[in-house]
């Protein structure tokens, strides 16, 4: 399984191309994209803040990748993280996961959202609030 | 809900970005590609041909769509699925669902999928083998 973890503070390019050595063999890519919304525990916002410890979420990230991909085998998954000050309507993560069927790729999308927001130090620092 | 369908003939764009009134709204986009695989029950192909009764299989969709989105709300889907003749590598169907969280997102993409491949009027029609 190959993984591509990237952490960013510039804006993020999904990337949907599938690595060249899979050509063929991927017959699902399954996206998520997490967006800054307008609005945060009820108050409205401008943007939000984020910080991470970044070697351990990259760490972390990862062998949570490993973890589900045992049980849910993809060809390939693709993380971006972006930190810093993300405005509304802007993506805070982008994640791609390749396999062979459906199944597996929605697995391992679903379960890794799931553990990245208990086990990966990827916090929200603060909220921007509108002016 | 925004329901946008589309069945082409031509090869898939697939369109990630958000109809203009729900910008700000949308926290999470879940986006499935089905792609066609270099291999159809164990042989190897060039290609799939698939056929679609059009006018049923967009009602049928929609129809699945709706009933997804009672229980799953979303802001907005969009469905574009390829006909005809269609090479190894390139996408088949493509599905984006927009929602205020991830849960309702991946749920509608998932139970989509599922329903599409039991209730709607596509078909294989054929494997085209490689020359």
């Amino acid at each position: 399984m190959q993984i591509e973890i990237e952490m960013i503070t510039q804006p993020i390019q999904p990337r949907r191309e599938l690595p060249a050595a899979l050509a063929g063999l991927a017959g699902a890519v399954a996206e998520f994209t997490g967006i800054v919304r307008a609005e945060e525990n009820g108050r409205p916002v401008a943007a939000l803040e984020y910080e991470a410890y970044a070697p351990m979420a990259e760490r972390e990230m990862r062998r949570i990748i490993e973890a589900v991909g045992r049980e849910h085998p993809c060809l390939a998954v693709r993380v971006i993280h972006r930190v810093g000050v993300i405005p509304v309507g802007e993506a805070a993560i982008y994640v791609a996961a390749f396999a062979p069927h459906r199944a597996e790729a929605f697995a391992m999308l679903t379960k890794f959202m799931d553990r990245l927001k208990q086990d990966v130090p990827i916090w929200k620092v603060r909220a921007i609030e509108q002016p």
